[in-house]
């Protein structure tokens, strides 16, 4: 039985159980039986992501924002100049983690959900041979939009450029395979699309870029260059980590092989997307998006336009039949969100169609249709 | 039945299993639920530094040492100029972020386990007026020693500059009232002596000093002002909180309370100190200090020096016995730790005495003592 609420956000979101009872021994940080367990796991991403030839894996403690400014911090030379690819909150972090370090940072600022497009980039790279490295978030949770990180990143590639991307929410089910897809660095976190529990994160870096990097980093905490010697010296993290994270981490890949991998995962994570968009277009919701651009993380859905809804009640009502959804993050219209990741399947997806069309009939919400049966 | 090992270790240590099985479940990290752990673990901290009226409870995603340098990017100004008093691995850290940071910096460096002495600060303060902060370990963990925090903060308060205190290994056990001490930043971390799992810290910064840091840390992920109005304003975390580990602290703080508190908790950590210097002793090992610098948190022991003994095979021998010993950070001298921390009660220091015999026998090493039968 489940008797704490889903999740139907993009991490935290809902775990196996069998992954949280990784969690219910401790570990000593110092010893061999835990190294392998870190050093299993950084084996696993590289693999991946098919960059065991050129990549290393650097985890990190913390969210993965640290991540973020990690691989800036340990990446980024004095005369770095760095253009941001913007069309949401994530991106806009990533520039203003660049402001606060004082690095040279110019954007391409699409709004709130608009994709940046290769075309765009290509030719502020042409404008601009100054520009050293290009950030862009893999998909934007903030709208939900899957962004054209291959288009991009070729031609970041074709103008000798350096790219990093922010794959947090994507890394997992999105498939990356860099021997196709070209990048610097990509970071992600534990608790996304692997199904881990928060703490960590991890940077896959291209070694030749990283050698070059040692002493660079402003923040001793947050180097990656240190980070990854030292547990290349020891096998061991250089400060405390969040061992019964990292284990649970280390579960959740297992489960995640078990599951079929990448592909398995996406393509449940894409049924859920589709039977999750069907469902509430049928009780009369629109999404945010065009199909082209709906992701299989999160889906932003507007908000009716009736007095009786409002975020906060809607929030109560779904909870109160078990499921916590997240709240919109668009600066022009009122939106709320749906996560298609963690452990949902078929029948929580039904659970959830319900509980909204009740939630609606509750709030005195009119003209919400019925759910319909659905086969997909 | 207790079927993995002991961890002897000053964090990661050995929780309960009531610690952990609050991992087992999963929380949204937006929903109300979970902001009131927060703000209960929060209330909890600084009314166990009687600070609630003085001081604000900032935690952090991250390492311990994720803390220090959050603490120093925050809190320092441009023309800031730090005093560190080192006998240790873990001042020299602090001194090695400042440096990394580019702040000012001079060190009182005392090797590898002399205490700094009040007097010796107040004449640093009076020859360089420019020194606006002191930082001070409270245990200084490498090696075991306890500092003479009190006397330190008076002088540092009595010359008018600010504290900056290290208390990861001793806050919980050794008493800190914020109206004795004056301090204006107190860091520690989650799994030392408050018994929880590693994957947060926390801060209590006196608030006066830290109402006018904002925008002032060069790292947006460090940024304590950041997370402080954040959390005053929301209830919850900037960026994805450690979720279980966070529930996991407030069960370890709940445990800490029926237990008695600190004065139980330092009462049942020197006891095990107490037992387990003793029982070493009349095996035939040294202490690197004198009892009065002994801490109740963590020993330091001089290897033996007889050519049977190295530290890998005493630590695997120690290991098969279920214990996990913890490697000496001297520079100088050979030595091993024993942590005093963690859910360990007599029945386990008694086990671990004999197995240090069993495992002394075992490496072949002569003129070691059998155990006596103890009783404090
Ligand atoms: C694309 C993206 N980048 C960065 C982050 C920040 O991660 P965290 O909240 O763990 O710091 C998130 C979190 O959802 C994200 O989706
Ligand atoms: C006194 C002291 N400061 C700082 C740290 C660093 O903490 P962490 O390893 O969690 O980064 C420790 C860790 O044991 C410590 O004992």
């Amino acid at each position: 039985m489940h008797n704490e609420p889903y999740l139907l956000t993009p991490g935290p979101l809902t775990t196996s159980l069998s992954v949280k009872q990784a969690m219910l021994r401790d570990w000593g940080s110092w010893d061999g039986d835990f190294n392998q367990i870190t050093a299993a796991i950084c084996q696993d991403l590289l693999t991946l992501a098919n960059a065991q030839q050129t990549h290393v894996c650097v985890p990190l403690q913390g969210s993965g924002t640290y991540l973020v400014e990690a691989v800036f911090a340990t990446l980024l030379a004095k005369d770095s100049k760095t253009l941001v690819l913007m069309n949401g909150a994530y991106g806009q972090r990533a520039a203003a983690i660049l402001q606060r370090m004082g690095k040279t940072c110019v954007t391409l600022d699409k709004g709130d959900y608009q994709p940046p497009l290769a075309q765009e980039v290509d030719e502020l790279l042409r404008q601009d041979p100054l520009i050293t490295h290009v950030v862009v978030i893999h998909c934007e949770t903030s709208s939900g939009i899957l962004n054209p990180v291959d288009a991009i990143a070729k031609v970041v590639a074709a103008q000798g450029r350096e790219l990093i991307i922010d794959s947090m929410s994507a890394f997992g089910a999105l498939p990356v395979d860099a021997n196709e897809l070209p990048f610097t660095a990509l970071v992600s976190s534990a608790n996304k699309c692997l199904e881990g529990v928060p703490g960590f994160g991890f940077a896959l870096i291209r070694e030749t870029a990283l050698v070059s990097c040692e002493g660079q980093s402003p923040s001793l905490s947050l180097d990656l260059y240190d980070q990854w010697r030292y547990m290349q010296k020891t096998g061991q993290w250089r400060f405390t980590p969040p061992t019964h994270v990292v284990a649970a981490f280390h579960q959740a890949l297992q489960e995640y092989q078990l599951e079929g991998g990448q592909s398995a995962r996406l393509a449940r994570y894409s049924r859920n997307r589709d039977r999750l968009v069907a469902g509430m277009r049928a009780l009369g919701f629109q999404t945010l998006l065009e199909d082209a651009w709906l992701s299989p993380i999160i889906i932003t859905f507007l908000s009716p336009d009736d007095p009786a809804f409002s975020f906060m009640p809607f929030y109560q009502q779904m909870k109160s039949r078990g499921f916590l959804i997240y709240p919109g993050k668009l600066t022009q219209v009122e939106s709320f969100r749906l996560g298609c990741i963690g452990q949902l399947f078929d029948s929580q997806i039904n659970a959830v169609l319900e509980a909204v069309a009740d939630s609606c009939t509750a709030l005195g919400l009119t003209a919400i249709q019925p759910p319909q049966t659905m086969s997909l």
